[in-house]
């Protein structure tokens, strides 16, 4: 009997496919593995900078002693809040009780090797969204760690921040005084949905330009949903979402809570306001005007002094130094931006400059 | 042999859930038709103005003869367009034909019915974007029609509209030298996907205050695709969709351009600068922030005169008056914002003040 095979998989050979592929395609394939890793955006800078190796092969961002030798005393950080990227895409796994045991894991290697290791070190406790009541029992179990201060979450989500389903993880959070905080990067990751309102972006440019949208998105939802009613000592942190988005997205929000409030009565004042009491958000990387002046003109129309606190993203490729951003900012607003706003919501002792 | 019926539907009295049903939630379901249509957001001020009911039983918007005496009359208005909302929801249909033959439907009424009747009246072609090729064909089929001044479509969408998938829209309507508009209101409508990029909002304030995030994903894919490059003469109207947001999110944009740009190599300047060129936005809903001065500066950080345009929106429930818009705008930009700019976009006879 014939046979004819119609499904057979050869696997070609890498080095002959880099060769035929041309220009910019050629470096693209490159940076990532075969396979699924292909379909993420590509950033042709690389997502971690490229100059922190050191002479003996480790790197900057892989040791407390390396971080606090050549980051922490080179910029005079006082104190620096540890946010292990590892941990956040994981929380779009579509298998829950594999995301909390690897968060935990990090959360355990932190306790561990990095929060012992330097005074000047606090830390993000990451929980994984996908299981509210997992997540909740990891805030339990280390939310009285004293270094650790701030539940972590990605910002890629299966839904809006502001819905019950996550209620468990502010009860918990605001139980242990500790802040919620967002940070990007996942957004279209595993079971998030599209990376914006209108579907799949074209390219890391296009998807990177337009994370604005699920902060905005987040944001919307926890004032709405009535986050802040619910649990009133709960603060939240948009980290690396933006920040000169915000006044317009105010104005449009008590307008449309001037007209729509009677679907939301839980809603006793405008919106702007349970905004500047509740959120807050971190600098990097932050928007250059042209001319410089709009920025600044963009920081009197919020509570900047109150909400916007010094972010680095060291070590990633569009970091900010801590020069870039004093330098960025008007001179009043230097020392509550540039550390106290921080110090008080982490409790953190006086600052001594490092 | 005895029988067990696991399924049987009953249909209850209408009234009776009513009586049961507690408020808001009374009133909410009173307002739209039992069965999917309770599905959609409830805006609790009804989607149209309850004021347009003329004695006779007719309403304001529902002939040209209404709108010229009660609408375009009594605020001087020298040109109006029309932008058919019902074509607009049709465009997310799962049924393209069908979606096709309703907007050709909607443009056949108003070339015969409307655009006749008052020299006042132009009016956007509609056409639906789940089938580009036929979007086109409707364009070839009507885009020499004076009366028809631009190509409108919903922005509820599949794909952000830089997709190539909707590339023949534009090559159509930059063949009959017209502008591409989007219009919101169907987001989260039938096909497209999520309303945000977090996914589905609790609340119709939520959806609302949220559909910025629409609008600056399709902006931004507008400009990262290339396709102001592919169509040089083409003009984008971004109808509805906000205001305020534009020039923190091209200070974004063209921060992202100079470190991104090897990845759109076709973008041969800053997208602020080609989004200064190709796109314009219409004022309603116009934010209105506290203090109002914060609006006048905003709109110094783009260049207003040249992108921003008068759209009252009516008759929905949150438009604008004229007088209430050339009174939130800094006097000099008033000539250009309330009759100048569309006047040049749309190629309309000098404005002899309705």
């Amino acid at each position: 009997m014939p046979v004819i095979d119609t499904d057979i998989h050869p696997v070609l050979d890498a080095r002959r496919l880099t060769e035929i592929l041309p220009e910019p395609w050629r470096t693209r394939w490159a940076s990532g593995s075969r396979g699924p890793g292909h379909l993420g955006y590509w950033n042709p800078n690389g997502v971690m900078r490229s100059d922190t190796a050191l002479p003996d092969g480790s790197r900057i961002e892989s040791t407390p002693r390396n971080l606090a030798r050549h980051f922490l005393g080179v910029y005079g950080v006082a104190y620096g809040i540890l946010n292990p990227g590892d941990a956040l895409h994981i929380g779009l796994s579509p298998e829950p009780d594999f995301a909390a045991a690897v968060v935990r894991d990090v959360n355990e290697a932190i306790a561990a090797d990095w929060l012992p290791a330097d005074a000047r070190l606090r830390a993000s406790l990451v929980v994984s969204p996908a299981d509210p009541a997992l997540a909740e029992r990891e805030i339990d179990r280390v939310g009285g760690h004293p270094g650790f201060v701030q539940v972590l979450m990605p910002s890629g989500a299966m839904l809006p921040y502001g819905n019950r389903f996550y209620h468990p993880v502010y009860a918990a959070a605001a139980r242990h005084n500790l802040p919620v905080a967002i940070h990007p990067g996942s957004e279209g990751v595993g079971v998030s949905g599209a990376p914006t309102a209108a579907g799949y972006p074209g390219s890391y440019f296009e998807w990177h330009t337009g994370l604005v949208g699920s902060y905005m998105a987040h944001l919307i939802s926890l004032v709405t949903e009535g986050v802040f009613q619910k649990f009133p000592s709960l603060k939240f942190v948009l980290i690396e979402g933006g920040v000169s988005w915000l006044p317009p997205l105010l104005w449009r929000f008590d307008k449309n809570w001037k007209a729509l409030r009677q679907t939301t009565p839980w809603l006793d004042r405008p919106p702007s306001q349970i905004v500047t009491e509740h959120v807050l958000l971190t600098t990097q990387p932050i928007e250059e005007s042209n001319p410089p002046e709009h920025f600044h003109r963009m920081l009197e129309m919020f509570d900047a002094g109150r909400m916007l606190m010094f972010s680095s993203d060291f070590p990633h490729w569009d970091g900010d130094t801590p020069e870039f951003v004093a330098r960025a900012l008007p001179p009043a607003l230097r020392p509550r931006v540039m550390s106290e706003t921080a110090r008080e919501l982490y409790r953190l002792p006086e600052a001594t400059g490092g």
